[in-house]
């Protein structure tokens, strides 16, 4: 029996390499494992809990879905789905959170975050916390045992997601008997750290990001942005340190890694370096690009492909809920 | 046009006639005033955040739906039916949740009530407290607010419920445009509280109730527990002060009512009067009483209005759910 692996993806702002890199490379290519049944949701009622102006709403949801099927995932091999076309894991909330006690929640890092902050600010503790902000691991715990889900990649600062989710699934289970299996999170440990711009860590909050769809030319200036130093171009170069051949070794073969390997240590210039760098990462995002422009392009395309992912989640979370329902005593 | 009244029917334990003259009896007469288009749901899911036992659970669910029927609900002249057979309720429930503050629900009674008490008794503040408890008042706003509910008849521990559901309103209003009705509360000031066996107030609290399915064995005995003085049987008694008299006034017509007072006056035997009070509470209670235990007896035909009635409440909350996504930002 394959088990069944949900990733969430929540709709943000742009997507840049740092996060094709870190986390969705590794997760489609966990996803294609023999062992595993994978199912991936678009959590845009997550987005809820901050994005309030419609547009944006709408944007970021079809952006996100966009950005992976260009990425390569594969509809018909898993089930894709947007969170806000399966009901009942709506339904699912309320149950859940009626086993779910309030010392749970206040121990989840996001909303200790907000009240460690709001006490920084001298100001009360549940200042600017909406309540979907505050409950919003019980609708995780809802998106993952709606599913049946057995294993959950994570970060390692969403562990505690699925501690919660188990939480709660075993409250449940001692209460009416086996009804949700019960999650275990995956962390993956090798997952690469893109550098950015200026070397640190390729993040949105450094301002040091080159964003995955961007068109060749400004690609080609971003690249031609990277820091280096002052090395004049005949001097033989330290690949290991520099930002540009850390950048190449993700996107260039074994072969072309080894010889720009070789003409950094016989020397090569930074302004050759940034072109080679362009040439292969462009070679690779070409494609995807494209795909996403199409995507993006034909929202009802988008639309058609995650309904039909929806159609395949309700044949699980649809009986499944009702089963969920019998053991509370809503049967006649 | 005519207002929509919502009244949430909370599935407990026996129903006395307390309940009746108190809160169903004015509900069911406020519904039928013609400026209303009445509502009325089992809240069956508000009954999982206390019971966790199956059949209680069914039980309490059927036997509170068999109740109100039995004693005039007509649903053919209502919307009648369970909250949890309106999906939309759930989803409506996480987006309300996303535009209503944490310190709204800080502020709710009953979760106060349970903080109090846990200082009270020198435990955790949030000590048994589960997230169904401190969320219900969003829940209960997506009761009022998906069915468009312009008046919520409530008694006065409740008015914040409806200011809650309003506030939230609010908030969402405030951001996408007028989408939700805000609902008023209406508070029935005339409403009788009856007196229990002892003459303190009907309450299960007090243990001093008469069911009020009670078969007329057992009714004539509960009446025959009611509290009286030692007054000779030929001596003249005070109607006013008497709990058999005031009960009686609630199931008399004027005509009786006027002959009993005279009876009083002029001399009655305890045992003579509560032999009458029998009289005519087992007169009102017969035909009800019949309904109820033929209700009871088939869930079925139960669960067939009530589903019936949930039909009526989806088209009203299926295509509102759908206007409220478009504003979110959920169309294509």
């Amino acid at each position: 029996m394959k088990k069944t692996i949900l990733t969430g993806i929540k709709p943000t702002g742009q997507i840049h390499l740092g996060n094709y890199i870190g986390a969705i490379k590794p997760a489609l290519q966990l996803a294609k494992q023999k062992e595993f049944s994978p199912a991936y949701f678009v959590a845009d009622y997550h987005g809820l809990t901050k994005f309030h102006q419609a547009d944006e709403f709408r944007h970021l949801s079809y952006g996100i879905a966009a950005t992976w099927l260009a990425l390569g995932l594969v509809p018909e091999e898993t089930i894709f789905y947007r969170q806000s076309d399966v009901p009942e894991v709506f339904e699912l909330n309320w149950i859940l959170a009626c086993f779910a006690s309030k010392g749970l929640m206040n121990r989840a890092h996001a909303y200790k975050a907000m009240v460690d902050n709001n006490e920084k600010m001298e100001r009360n503790a549940d200042f600017g916390v909406n309540m979907g902000i505050y409950t919003y691991p019980i609708l995780m715990a809802a998106d993952i045992l709606m599913l049946k889900t057995e294993v959950v990649p994570v970060g390692k600062d969403q562990i505690q997601h699925v501690e919660i989710a188990r939480d709660i699934a075993e409250s449940f289970n001692h209460v009416y008997g086996d009804a949700f299996v019960l999650p275990e999170y995956l962390v993956q440990e090798e997952v690469a750290v893109l550098p950015g711009l200026d070397g640190r860590k390729m993040s949105k909050s450094y301002n040091n990001t080159i964003p995955l769809f961007e068109e060749p030319k400004k690609l080609q200036k971003l690249i031609n942005k990277i820091q280096t130093d002052s090395l004049p171009p005949e001097a033989p170069k330290d690949p290991e340190s520099s930002i540009i051949f850390t950048l190449y070794q993700q996107f260039a073969s074994t072969v072309e890694v080894e010889q720009m390997r070789a003409q950094y240590l016989s020397g090569i210039s930074w302004g050759e370096a940034k072109k080679e760098l362009f040439i292969v990462m462009n070679r690779f995002l070409e494609e995807p690009r494209e795909n996403y422009k199409e995507l993006i392009a034909s929202p009802e395309r988008l639309n058609e492909i995650l309904l039909e992912g929806a159609q395949k989640a309700r044949t699980i979370s649809a009986p499944f809920l009702k089963e969920i329902k019998e053991k509370i005593g809503f049967s006649v």
